[in-house]
């Protein structure tokens, strides 16, 4: 397989269910991408490392998800000059909205860029990553346009009884 | 003038105070960059137009800054593959909540990269767009590298009493 | 079967069981309706093109559901002069927050309509475009009437356990 | 001056300035109106016998706006079959979030139009009912169509510094 | 059975299982009630008559409660001088913070003494009618000092593992 | 001067000008109150001894403001089977939520007659304190009777402009 | 057993499957505990006399969780100068955030350590009860950096599919 | 000077305003401090080397304000044993509801002693560190005692007017 060029990393194992739809619209787009967990406050050290280690196999943007007071997006952001993307993952008592402030209101220096909370915010992370590696990659661009054509080809004109 | 690599794009006038700050740090980068006013509710028509006609001119990523209901980044991630990066403005009433969740919840295959509400997400909507460019740009990523090294090394060791 | 007075539009075959209750509504009143998928931004085409042809199909008041960033009704409120009804769509992470944010705080120029979150919104989006013919048809007035005034008689005098 | 076809009511004198809007782009598209105080809690019998007599005089359509425990638009959305367009006043201590959810949040049968918190949703209150009459007034539908075209052509192009 | 002293009232059949707890602990308390449905919107005329008819029946009390926009413990506070307590049901979009907000937000003149949300409020709608009552009648305070102590006597001294 | 019907008290010398409305209106109604300061953090053992010693001397319901995390209303009902009134003082961060979820949301058996925030609800907590003393007073339920036409018939029937 | 080091202290025998996470932690390092309902509205006896009681018991730290208007930790914050953690339980129509801003938004000369909402903030109560005790007690410190360093150990590098 | 006890970090240099009461009450309470810019965002190997340099200096309790997406309190935390005590710093656009939920709501494992939003926190910050130095300092802890019973002290019994 080729070198992953997204790097896709979150706080914990229970956040994967929701980051594997990054994952699996990086793998109808062609873009190779690997899977890490990388916690802010559990492996602190992974979070020094892993960028430039990432960066070194040939990963260029990174997707971090992390839910509650989610740090990883925006010191993985420090950290490295990659574009981070980050994914607020949805929480029991206030349904996600403190992983989103958390994430999105970095200060003059360190953007991350935020996606939706959830399900739809994990699959937009992997779509944002290609997007950005399609800037320079005229393939990926295409099969990008194509992937964005289908999904519109595939509404119906009105809705169905169910 | 070098052609624009960054369309700056806003609701109104009354954005430019605010996201005039994204221009400026793509000036302290070297990043060539074009403002216009593309209004989502009263000019539907710049709207649909704006993106090709960015792409034909060489503009590779949008910043987009609107308040309220705002619509401007996610109407323009749907008409374009190129990298959205949104920036809600503060508003009156709802301080900018309004803003932000119109800008970040966006559904299944549009993704907004959103950044903080107000001044400190438009520099970082530049900071963004630059960052994205720099993944295909040494040269770039080397000025971000150092206005990054810049920015840490003005930080003093203590605080000072005022 | 006579030509649609209300065009019931929404962002996705998942609103549809929630905009039914308009539907419901509007047949309960003998006002003729059509329901279409109109996605601001997965079929932005049709985002344009649909006022301008429903208009011409007889179509005088638009409901439009739409969930998170929901753009569709106020996109809609751009591009027609038609009296737009927006109907927030109940979402899993912020409850429809996101919704009636993105829906109710238009700017200066363009309003929506807005109902309450969920299903009560999308039958009084129902009641509200009746109401709204019934400023011009007399006989529909009467039946608004019968219909408000059943919906009183219906309340019992006291609760019953249960 | 003819006879009023826009009821502005308001539940203080307080709430003036900001309705004021909605009287304003009134007179803009020559729709006659009248302004009265209604307030749900000080006045309840004027709550109850505005709508009648108003409709008696020619009124076909209500603007009323309130703030905090805003019941003045939802409790006249139960006393007339007229289209009740609502305002929320901004709020010092909760910004108007207050009087947003306390006029949205109508139960099923009883509609408000709800318009953005504060001086945008005045001005959008007097929209709306233009939009309403103008279902069936051609003349005042061209005069809605010239108004908006007007304010599309008057946006720049571009953003002026300041 | 003896006359009622507080007046139940709610503005559906579906608030009574809440409400239902207001009751019982009356019932505890041997103050005698009665419960009705008055709908603000649906039925305003009961809103209009039923102060007066229920305290010429005896009663010096009311607990109203509702949700969403919740108008009826507001409106009956405009039209008695009775103490008018509200219950904020629990909603399904917004938890009852729109109840809340909706009750509680009263302007100067018109207090409604507001209880929490949902079924503890209900309870303490009943214990605060009963503590209003208690300030001229030393019976009942005897027997809601009794209550209190018990329910202060229920308390163990460390927890259970369950 | 009679002895006090009412206490007033508060956390702190900074809720005065607030609470001071409270007084104000008991003034109007002829309703004789005191006014202390009962610092639930501060001065625990006034907390303790506040409410039999304001007992003794004649007091019968309480009107209690607090700020942020407002405790002194339900520590106060935890102590006395006098109705207490609590008023949420505005807060600078949080705009005074803070101290209206601190204080209506009261566990079962403890309720807080909850008033609005800030200024509107300390007038309307001396008007509550005075219905409650009306349910057994005829000349105060006469003079309350008084003032609220006073204010109803102070709101004139249109609006000035300003 | 050793006397407790630790109180813990909860406003409801429903808030245990809570705490007890609190006190497996604490069973992990060690530290002994002691746990005990004290309603701050309840028990306001106990509230009084738990401090003095338990420092006399050798209790140096005290945990202590509450639910909705939570004044368990402030209160005891007020009388007592031991550290005093609090724990938001989570509610059902606010998910906690009533229970957070009680506990947190305590004024000037009287702070709780406020946890997060819910399980995670339980066991975190427990963790900085014992980080708290360390700063005085190397072998306590030897076991908690042991527990902390197994928790950063026990953390795959790569997420499992599911 | 002795060496300092307590460790104050910030995220800016602006926070100084706020956090320099914790400096001031631990000048009160002859807790000897330190004052250091450690960014997060700016300076990460700050963030890496502080906490054991600090704690060979002395410092066994640390201070951490930071506002926004508020890391570092919690990274702080996560790289050291001492107890760390989070103080959310007032924002713009959100009041410090983002700099809460960004320091409060911490995973298992990695607590964060948190305070009020702004100067009552800040102040909080400094007497929480006393209070967790003063458990094994018996001298401090009078000093803590005496400088809560001066403050109890110095509450009048009733508000003047202003």
């Amino acid at each position: 397989m080729a070198e992953a060029a997204v790097g896709i990393i979150m706080g914990s194992q229970s956040d994967w269910p929701t980051l594997k739809g990054a994952a699996d619209v990086l793998d109808e787009l062609q873009v190779p991408w690997e899977a890490r967990i990388v916690s802010a406050h559990r492996t602190p050290d992974r979070l020094w490392s892993y960028a430039p280690e990432a960066a070194a196999r040939g990963v260029r943007v990174i997707v971090a998800g992390a839910g509650g007071a989610a740090h990883l997006p925006g010191m993985m952001a420090s950290k490295t000059r990659m574009p981070v993307i980050g994914v607020p993952i949805e929480t029991r008592a206030l349904g996600g909205l403190d992983s989103l402030y958390s994430i999105v209101q970095m200060p003059r220096g360190f953007p991350v860029a935020t996606m939706a909370i959830g399900a739809a915010g994990a699959v937009n992370g992997g779509l944002m990553a290609a997007a950005i590696l399609a800037v320079s990659d005229e393939a990926l661009a295409g099969r990008l346009d194509a992937w964005r054509a289908a999904l519109s080809a595939s509404i119906p004109e009105a809705p169905q009884d169910v």
